[in-house]
């Protein structure tokens, strides 16, 4: 019984097939070809690649969702954005993005004739070449279908704040098997419909792996249906092999999917009650490999795992060679080419123009409708910081104030993001401006819930970061604040996030983008009730093996220098961005002055805690970090009644990367500057937030010698704040015992300073034991403010 | 309207209510109380702790399903293990443990009387005390609940091949929103009736996180149920507050569980047909906070966020100290307790015996149950190496055939883990002894596809890393292989089971238990058509940052040495090992018996590629990693033929901790052996498989500062294995040119050398742009077997 062609005609069935059969024939030749495109004379094994690195079982599917999307932009005047989430998906998005015109508009030596679908087919795969998944180099993308995980995240980040929007997102079958696939399904309760725009989540449904069937491929119908159900969707199903059978089937289902959209927005944004929508997501099960050969060598190849790398592969063969000719001689590319090699006008036509052709979507690429942030003047924040040491802040709460006003001047292209964690951030001043995003049912005792609600709260640090990742990579700007242990959850995403950056710096067509602002907070110095499995401070260990060009690290000792790092961080591009700064009340340092002179430096002596002058240091002591910054001030001021003469330098790094040679990082000290701060010679301390050893490693080409770390080493539990850094060596009095240790000039007193130091830790030690909580000494200590001499 | 009682007596009811009351009680002591435990006197501000640190908001529902549980282990003699997912679940599981007797057998100090019962509060929370988080010290845990998302694969991990084991396993709605415990619910899809146990999930909806309410807790109830059957569970709702209610409509629910349980096993141990079945899951709805206190300071506080953490904090306020003191009464503690702090008998019936206490069963003490492998001789499996560079071969295949036989010997407790690259990581011989673990639907043209398959293959990271802790936490053995990139997805996991094993270190009663064994491949340098994305060697680099006893990482330069280092690591315990070894065909150097014995060292010269005896070196070459073996070895060729005057040695690292000194890791070496191996002032030019820097952060207080690495630097696309090294200076060309700038006896040469080398680069660049491939000379480069002069 021949299916209705409704809502296709004739012509255009007939038309849209052969763009799909086009598109077909353009990926095979990306995969095997280096000559002989338009296949004018016979297939011989030199015009083969010597390599066969592609991947074929994604791409049939790929290019039949883009033609019909490419329908629908023409059909309902759409703006689309295409993710295509399936690993090695790469031939199919650059097929038909040449096929529209948008590919040669931004790699204009690949021509849209014959000798350009020569280098099409060249290029790929090849050393140095176009990426076998989608990347950065791709027209349109704004997604890396590597890892796999993260489409719909990113989808759904692309259309916050973007209503005009719709982000169709290819979500192939093994991508829905990963963690954060499958929790992503679940944004739909964050999508605004009268504000935000519209996710077409498209699951492909094409039953392989690389060598295993696909979970959602092999339950039954109904529980398929009941899961998407279950997840908030409405599911649409376009199940076939027919071609002809199946461009119906999509053509229709597309249509009520765009309809369901429209219908949701117009009632939204027309009437008075907004209710979480059941949006609509189309579920497409189609052969892997579909339209490549049924059978190789008598294994079946076409809907089998089989065809997910490259299908024919023995090209010393000549039935193999034959196979391959045969294969892409059934897409008829006379039908779909001129001589000439320009595809024939009536298939160009179904493109849709300009800008709404998907490769040429500016939300795709970010940078290029980016708007500077209105940033209120950050001094304005100040904390009134009347001596060193003389008042004290919650750090991350002085920045609320900032962020707060960030939010009220750019309430429609800034966002900030957390696992559940912003008021526990004390970053709750965010929420006298906006409220808690939430589409899902609210009750009267709700804290600042709201579907307009900019402050983007789920419990997975994955959403967290891909939402951001989407928002800022169609232009916006945000930041994302989370516990520190919990950060290395994304790691993996950020490395992506890295790598792309890093590529973008090479593609000039790419503009750039607002820097990826991570606030680390809640850090290991003080999870008093969380305890050791709170306590990891190495995303910065993570973070540096990224490259320098794209990665900056700051760790701000007070509030004033917080606000000066984050306006500086909020202005940047194209960067990754880490700042680490306490949440508890501390003892602020820097008078707003001070801070950004300070911050822009970004390392520094403290005048006020060192009295090497005039003369020569007989130690250089150094903290990066909050906590051990008060350690070691605590332990100057120990040093400086127990050994007046010791003339002490004290050194303050907010900008990490300072410490690496200049010809590493870009924001890096030279030799000599160094020197000048660190001496050549002296004893250098240095109190660090994380791991110690890091510091060795971005320090091992200076000069000194002479560097001891004192950091995190993987100890600690429950217990209180002083606690915590006696555990690992971190505390003043181990850094005045490390001090005597190493200085010469306090050899005949060294015995006597090191004993009363232990004696002061057997003292907290029984203190902790009996009372449970810090010593009086500890809790009380507060910079003396003297003057150096 | 009275709710049947059924499946109740009257006094059943009573007396498990009066255990859940003795349970919250304890809970609410341990989070407020230093002294007073029983209440004997008016509560004072002086039996309250000084800092309150507790949670309270997940305890009396975790402390509701504990009693349930018992109730049913002791009607249907079940052999069930409790996993507690909720962060800040601790508390609970104390004082349950204490009841049922099991916590005072491990802590003989903490009594069962009212001297226990003020130890077992003040304990809790206070600096070294016990953890907020369930946590290794807790009895009857195999899982931290700290981070959130892996409860639900540690529960599948446990019972996989325990055919008797339940795994009772509590998922908070906080962290069924994290991405790993969206996706573990396909767990079920792995879980073999016939041979493994069963888990029984109970999601329990208390509806908040820190300040936020939860997704699942806010759509509708045919959503979440759609959702569950969507997933394949068949969902048993028990909700509402009425505690005697709630009790009866528990038990009905754990009895049709146990019942639905215990009839799939059933079918499928008696049967012939083995299909998927649709296991039970609980989805208890109940208040946050349940029974805590329902206001405070006129803000509702029970089935509230706010009654997430300490409901009542501010304790210099009398009228709190009075709640505090209602509402420890309001679970009439003298009804509960003897004078003597006992838990009257009636109520201590309740628990079950022995090994079926939940705080006892030795599946949650895993290394208890540890049978060593059987383990073939992995000599069995060597590749011939006539001479070193003699004969080629993958050594991740020959690793597959030692793999094969030791689980042919070892058919019930051990299995391989790896996100559907098993067969692309060249394990495939595996599938001689057994096939993929696949309960969900199969087909004739599937791949080695079986219910009793016990090659773990799910497209989630998360999943392998989580099913194969469960699994060795159990007691058994395994192996994770996976692409070196994307081992980051579970850094986080990977912390927090170092944590784990560290702190079981420091407790006597965790007996030990295998290794987690991890299998880098697919790595850095072979990416040749994935590309940049999937280039990323600093997993190494984030595991060395815990601490040493717990971590090893090997690299072995070919077959043989793999075989040595994996019949190692599978034999060892509690620690974490990680292997990095290609899968692509290479050289091979060592000889059996060479392999054995430069593996147990881990370090040492390879005299066949040393020129320096007798005498001195003029410098020394090293290399960790097969790629950069290849290289180095390459690179010592041409030095022959360039400077044969040149007197060289070369070390191999296997076993990458031996460079860290002796202080900081137990394989480090001592001083002395490192400059006999390095020499204190040689140049020494280091080629590594990672990031250079970490072998600077390693040997950072070694004496000879005259190291120089190369390694990867985050250069890579899409290209040929020759490219790879060279786009990152790794190449033997780059070290050739490294050692002419470097060593002092080369000056008159050094530039001809250089000259020579650049010429070769050059040529190699155009050779792949032109052909798309290495030269022949890369491509037929053979060692030359010369020996030593």
């Amino acid at each position: 019984m021949p299916v209705s062609r409704i809502p296709l005609t004739a012509d255009e069935l007939e038309r849209m097939n052969a763009w799909w059969r086009a598109a077909n024939y353009l990926s095979v030749g990306q995969i095997y070809l280096r000559d002989n495109p338009l296949l004018k004379t016979p297939l011989s094994r030199s015009d083969i690649k010597p390599r066969l690195l592609g991947h074929w079982g994604t791409t049939p599917g790929l290019n039949f969702i883009y033609v019909h999307m490419n329908r629908a932009i023409r059909q309902h005047d759409l703006n689309m954005i295409f993710i295509a989430g399936p690993g090695h998906g790469g031939p199919a998005v650059v097929a038909n993005t040449w096929l529209e015109g948008s590919y040669s508009e931004l790699y204009p030596e690949v021509t849209a004739d014959e000798e350009g679908m020569r280098r099409l087919f060249r290029q790929f795969s090849v050393p140095g070449g176009v990426p076998s998944h989608a990347s950065p180099h791709t027209p349109g993308s704004i997604h890396e279908g590597g890892e796999l995980g993260y489409a719909l995240f990113h989808a759904y980040g692309a259309v916050f704040d973007n209503r005009y929007l719709i982000a169709c997102c290819v979500v192939g079958d093994g991508e829905a098997e990963t963690g954060p696939l499958a929790t992503a399904w679940h944004s739909n309760k964050f999508l605004n419909p009268q504000t935000d725009g519209a996710v077409l989540p498209i699951l492909h449904l094409n039953g392989y792996k690389i060598a295993n069937p696909t979970i959602l491929a092999r339950i039954s119908h109904d529980e398929l249906e009941s899961l998407f159900i279950g997840y908030g969707y409405q599911p649409i199903f376009v199940e076939g092999e027919d071609p002809e059978t199946m461009h119906c089937l999509m053509a229709a289902a597309v249509d009520t999917a765009v309809a369901d959209i429209q219908s949701i927005q117009r009632k939204a944004r027309e009437g008075d009650v907004l209710t979480r929508p059941r949006w609509p997501l189309i579920i497409l099960r189609s052969p892997k490999g579909w339209t490549g050969p049924q059978k190789v060598d008598g294994k079946k190849s076409e809907g089998s795992w089989r065809s997910h790398q490259v299908p024919l592969a023995a090209m010393d063969r000549p039935e193999h060679v034959q196979l391959l000719a045969d294969w892409m001689a059934s897409y008829r590319p006379s039908e779909l080419f001129d001589d000439a090699g320009w595809l024939r006008p009536g298939i160009a036509a179904l493109a849709p123009v300009g800008e709404r052709r998907m490769g040429a979507n500016p939300h795709a690429n970010g940078g290029a409708l980016l708007r500077d942030l209105r940033l209120p003047d950050f001094r304005d924040y100040a904390v009134d910081v009347p001596t060193p040491g003389g008042s004290a802040a919650e750090a991350t709460r002085t920045l609320g104030a900032f962020l707060r006003d960030v939010m009220r001047h750019n309430p429609d292209n800034f966002r900030v993001f957390g696992p559940d964690e912003t008021a526990s951030n004390r970053l709750d001043a965010l929420f006298d401006a906006t409220n808690r995003s939430w589409m899902a049912e609210r009750l009267d005792d709700d804290d600042h819930l709201a579907p307009d609600g900019r402050v983007m709260e789920m419990l997975s640090e994955h959403a967290c970061q891909g939402w951001l990742e989407g928002y800022l990579l169609s232009g916006r700007h945000g930041l994302f604040s989370c516990y520190e242990a919990f950060i290395h959850i994304v790691d993996s995403m950020f490395n992506q996030h890295a790598k792309w950056l890093k590529m973008c710096d090479e593609i000039p067509w790419r503009r750039p983008i607002a820097s990826l602002n991570i606030l680390l907070t809640s850090h290991v110095w003080r999870q008093d009730h969380n305890g050791f499995s709170h306590q990891d401070p190495g995303f910065i260990d993570h973070v540096v093996n990224k490259k320098a060009d794209v990665i900056r690290v700051y760790l701000p000792p007070d509030a004033n220098t917080l606000l000066c790092v984050a306006d500086r961080c909020l202005q940047s591009r194209n960067l990754v961005n880490v700042i680490v700064a306490g949440k508890q009340p501390e003892w602020q340092w820097l008078a707003m002055d001070a801070a950004v002179k300070h911050a822009e430096v970004g390392i520094g002596r403290w005048e006020w805690a060192c009295n090497d002058r005039p003369g020569e240091a007989d130690v250089v002591l150094a903290s990066a970090g909050d906590v051990p910054t008060l350690e070691m001030l605590a332990a100057i001021d120990l040093l400086h009644q127990l050994a007046p003469e010791l003339k002490i330098r004290y050194v303050n790094v907010v900008d990490l990367m300072t410490l690496q040679p200049q010809e590493e990082h870009p924001h890096g000290l030279s030799d000599a500057e160094f020197n000048t701060l660190f001496t050549a010679d002296k004893p250098i301390i240095f109190a660090y937030h994380g791991y110690p050893w890091l510091i060795h490693r971005l320090t091992y080409r200076r000069a000194n010698p002479n560097l001891h770390v004192r950091g995190y080493t993987e100890e600690g539990t429950t217990t209180t704040p002083f606690d915590m850094v006696v555990l690992n060596n971190l505390d003043r009095f181990h850094l005045v015992i490390d001090v005597a240790k190493r200085v010469p000039q306090l050899q005949a007193k060294a015995a006597r300073i090191k004993q009363a130091m232990y004696d002061r830790l057997k003292r907290h030690t029984r203190h902790i034991l009996e009372h449970g909580e810090d010593m009086p000494e500890i809790q009380g200590w507060q910079w003396p403010g003297r003057s150096p001499e």
